[in-house]
């Protein structure tokens, strides 16, 4: 057995060893993928099918973890992320209201699917392409349950790519993204990492996931995110030139009515 | 849907209201549990199957995660616990050799199954009685898988008790315990909760899990400890006679002897 | 004797059992708090007296500490800030000089008269009934000794009732407040305490110590701190709609005018 | 007014100023002092009173707070010590029993009499040989209500001084101590203060309250320390010679022996 | 050899006890600056000769560390922060590239000529008068080395004097200065220390090395601030008054641009 | 120019461009070098001046910093270390009184000679073989002025290697050494690097500077540690046997003993 990575939270190996029969590690792996996709099935049918028994509601966005920090270049504290948020959000500091009047402990407005058991699947020798597949059922799965809204917990940046594949692939089309950030995430690879939490755009663009990609808040782009950029026609507003864009940005139509459209509309256009 | 607790990660509500049909959430936390446990068995098995193919391995410890603090009556941190304690047994400060010579990262001494998924049960309304036999048939799942061996993460001190129950039924009979604590977590109830973290031993005692019970280190015991200690024949060694105590409890045979001999030799002797 | 709370600093009992003479607590009770007045009352007189003798000043603020946590519904710090707090004023990393100009260290400017021994007092057996009043009254010594103008440093929000209605009663009628907090602390009460820090502007409506309560910045109320607010006539000014009513809230004339005013002029009319 | 010292929580200054008359300061801070000792005097009765009143009791070690940091030469922290270790001993972390077996929640084990307002004391201008007056009464206080015993909680090292007066007064002669430390604080002076952290021992034998004092545990002692200890008949036992001194200091009879004795037998022999 | 400082990293002594002879010590001093000198000389002759190879820069910003603490009035560790500095520019949560767009790892950006041996001079005895020779010498010695600019990491606020009389005298003239802080630093003199944090810039004042002082941000100052302000003609805008002054302040000629005026055409004049 | 390594304070490149003449850097560095050595040799002669003038002494240990980290594996702190130790030795809350009762503050016990200017001579490009080399010759500069003897402040275990060459080479022969750590740190190279902190044992070993090397406290050793200690001849005493070899090893003469006969009596015999 031979060592593919000691970084995170499990210690991984390569199960492909001599006295190991070949077919019985990719049997194992094919059943815990199995009986991990149907855990968050029923986890998010049944959150659905209470929604709904309840009634009146148009979407409840639903929580799902992706405990994933490995695909940082730097620390690896996101695989840690997603059991905090839920911490926070529940605090007993605060009280469940919003600023918007809603009530959080109302399902019809936020319910929650647990996390997809990412550590567990890595430790039993399954390889990222594979890792990134079952992120994107996951999502999808969630979407199945009307009107559940995934609202995905990360874990470092690589995971926006499983994520808007998923969301593309469901809806039907290409999506539109308004991406906050001060960097562009974008290299081809970064230290040879493809999954990499800053190359996870250029998978995306590369997979025609994205309609119109806005990039808005760079700080801090090198000439490789500049090329990558121009590439895929990327629309990079900086910090720099932030006053000059703002008026433009801060009248764009929120992105989410853009997703919904999307399904409805596909022939949609960009708003002025 | 009523309020039944905020102690935690997530916000869990009784979800049997008026216009919910009875059966729904039944059925639902039905499939929810199955799910999870196949994930543990398909992992449990898979691991087994590497370890067996390897071969040559007499017991390999195996990790099993149970995230759970609600039950603890002061901090719940215990519920974060399992993924930091695994950080901390690979992180990158040190090696992988033990002070026996010993190499964790070679699986016929060391695998992991995972976590039970202890939030996102919680979160589908399962209640404690339930919650306490999914943790023990997660135990007896490892155990099923040859020859892993179940080393269990807590997860506040509540565990304990579905933990040795399922070590108990898996072995056929009670077994011998020596549980090295400031306190004898052994009140009937705490605050009313019968499953609290100082109360497992209480139930333990109870379900006749244990034949000998040795409390080894205690530093605070009330009249109650006492009482509960001397109703259910507990051996109690406390700290300020431990100098007196000391020669026979430093020659015990190990309880893991025990547990192995218990299994095949039911009529044992307790150690002089 | 009887358990009755743990939170905070000392453990209290309830000292009436048994085989303590009934008289002897309540005489003891009022012995200490007699003296704990008494002693307020001389270091105010000290305070007031040398600031007269200095002579020139129209106003000096005062600090009066109120070491009191208990009736925070979360964590208990408040009862350690007052010390705190006064170390942060005369911290060697500045100088006292304000922003204005003002020397903090001058007495005509900043006065301190100590804190009420919250802690004590509850130790004693004193139920929350009579420490708030022992509140208002130390409130009250202060304002005797003219030109003192009481700063209370807390201390959780429950103490904000005490010192209001201590307030009003010595300017004679109720006075206008301007609320800056992102909760309206309104509730009838809160996990059953009428003296929650969630429920102090309750109590102030209630006892008609408010002409007008202004709360300004409001970002998480719930139904029933909208109900309470309209009850009591309050003017809640939320988050999300501060820039339409930013206009009107930047111009209020500064309530401690209106503290001053009151006392002249009770007939005053609200700013347009 | 001119300054006299800046440390700690207050801004303390002369407060001789021109103007002041000389008798209102000097008169304002005798009514302060007596309010002081009052309040201290009313807490201490009603616990022993109540004591008293449950009856069987041979002593109540009693907690008596000096919030004092002014003295260290270092940090001045220990000024906000006293109600950081009440709110350690009462942590819902534990339970209230000791290892012997006693519960800290009973008042025959346990009082409280609250704090010393050493900060308050300081900030009407009282010096610190007043000061110290003002603690040895406090203690004096304590004792007089049979059967509370005072416990000290610092508070700098300076106020071993006043507590040793106090103790020495009460009981009607010097007593022995056992001082554990690693400094011998006998310094005359600290950069020149006489009571300093660093010199309370130095006060305690210059005022001749001690017939013997041991000093174990020394591990820094520079050679004014060493002349100190040759000129007061200090037993000094540092830590570099300890396992030769072991036997004789493990078996000193314990120094509360010594106390209790020396009230009734003055005339009472060193142990062998 | 009598004791002279203990603040910072070293213990400091005056080593001119009786048995050294005078001029040891003076000329043991001379070799060590001559030596720390010619260190800094080589640094920055080598990193100029290599940009000036590379070719193609107007101006490259060179770091020069000066960790040096003990005329701080506060805390010391202004003394441990050029490497920390240095960490964050290079820490691996981000790539080289500014907003702007340069590259920070092009030496015709930035480059860097290491520390000042601060701690290391001050142990041999050498006093704060030559220290400061020390410092003017150092930055100076970078200058000479066109086209690099030295950017001075800090190390307390005192070495603002030293760093612009090396600039003014190196560009031939008094220098116009935009000072941003909370505070003037122009006290003659702050606890009896010429050199303190707090008084860099009444040194510059008088040394002439300024043309024209602007302190932008004042909140905290105090009447000898203003009055050493009025004495020598500095233009101190404070924040209380900024919204009148902000049009004029972000209106200002950049101050580098002056420094470089300053240098060809002296005769220059304000902006309006 | 090219990367070499981002690791620590600077940013390090590769400086041999193309449009960079070859011989400029190598001179430059030569410069450097030379200029580094040559401020050590003048620290350490003044300091050796001293003490000899002061006279007396038999031996001062004198401190030499060598703020290096980029040789760990895991994280970069130790580059920080040595200004933070000395920090610590002169800290405010102690005295400079040792154990044994000597005064730190005395010369003739403890001198400074500074950092080794590690990071500044590694941003000039001079890489890890000739780093190593300034390093032992920064140990014999120190070593020439008797009476000093260097206690060297690490950094990371990678600079034993060049210690223990120059005190070696200083004394004439090889040395014996007890190593106490709980890992060999004598990997043939780590992760590719033969100047790891895990590798300066086999540094030291193939160099022939240790006659006998005493490995104390093992606790992590892989089988690579065990072959390279055979293959060394290096005594490993491991914690899991320590009991059983205790009585030796507390009974060694001191190493230091060891030293100082090396240089006299080469022919020494082992301790039995």
């Amino acid at each position: 057995m031979s060592y593919i990575g000691r970084k995170g939270i499990h210690y991984f190996q390569k199960l492909n060893a001599a006295n190991v029969a070949s077919g019985l590690l990719e049997k194992g792996q094919n059943r815990v993928v199995d009986a991990s996709l149907t855990l968050i099935r029923e986890r998010a049918k049944l959150k659905g099918e209470l929604v709904r028994a309840v009634g009146g509601a148009v979407a409840s966005a639903s929580l799902l973890g992706v405990p994933l920090g490995h695909n940082s270049s730097f620390l690896q504290g996101p695989a840690f992320a997603p059991p905090r948020i839920r911490e926070a959000i529940w605090c007993g500091s605060t009280n469940s209201a919003t600023e918007e009047g809603k009530e959080l402990n109302d399902p019809r407005i936020l319910t929650d699917v647990g996390d997809v058991p990412v550590q567990e699947i890595r430790d039993c020798g399954v390889d990222d392409d594979r890792l990134m597949n079952v992120i994107s059922e996951s999502v999808k799965l969630v979407m199945e349950e009307e009107p559940l809204r995934p609202l995905v917990l990360g874990g470092d940046h690589s995971i926006s790519f499983p994520v808007v594949r998923a969301v593309s692939e469901k809806l039907g089309g290409p999506i539109d993204i308004l991406h906050l950030d001060a960097h562009p995430d974008i290299y081809h690879a970064f230290e040879g990492n493809k999954y990499s939490h800053a190359s996870s755009f250029a998978r995306i663009m590369e997979g025609g996931y994205a309609r119109r990609l806005l990039q808005v808040g760079i700080r801090s782009i090198t000439s490789e995110g500049r090329e990558q950029g121009k590439r895929f026609g990327v629309e990079q507003y900086e910090m720099r030139t932030f006053s000059r864009d703002r008026h433009f940005l801060e009248n764009l139509i929120p992105v989410t009515i853009y997703i919904n459209r999307a399904k409805k509309f596909p022939e949609r256009e960009t708003e002025k």
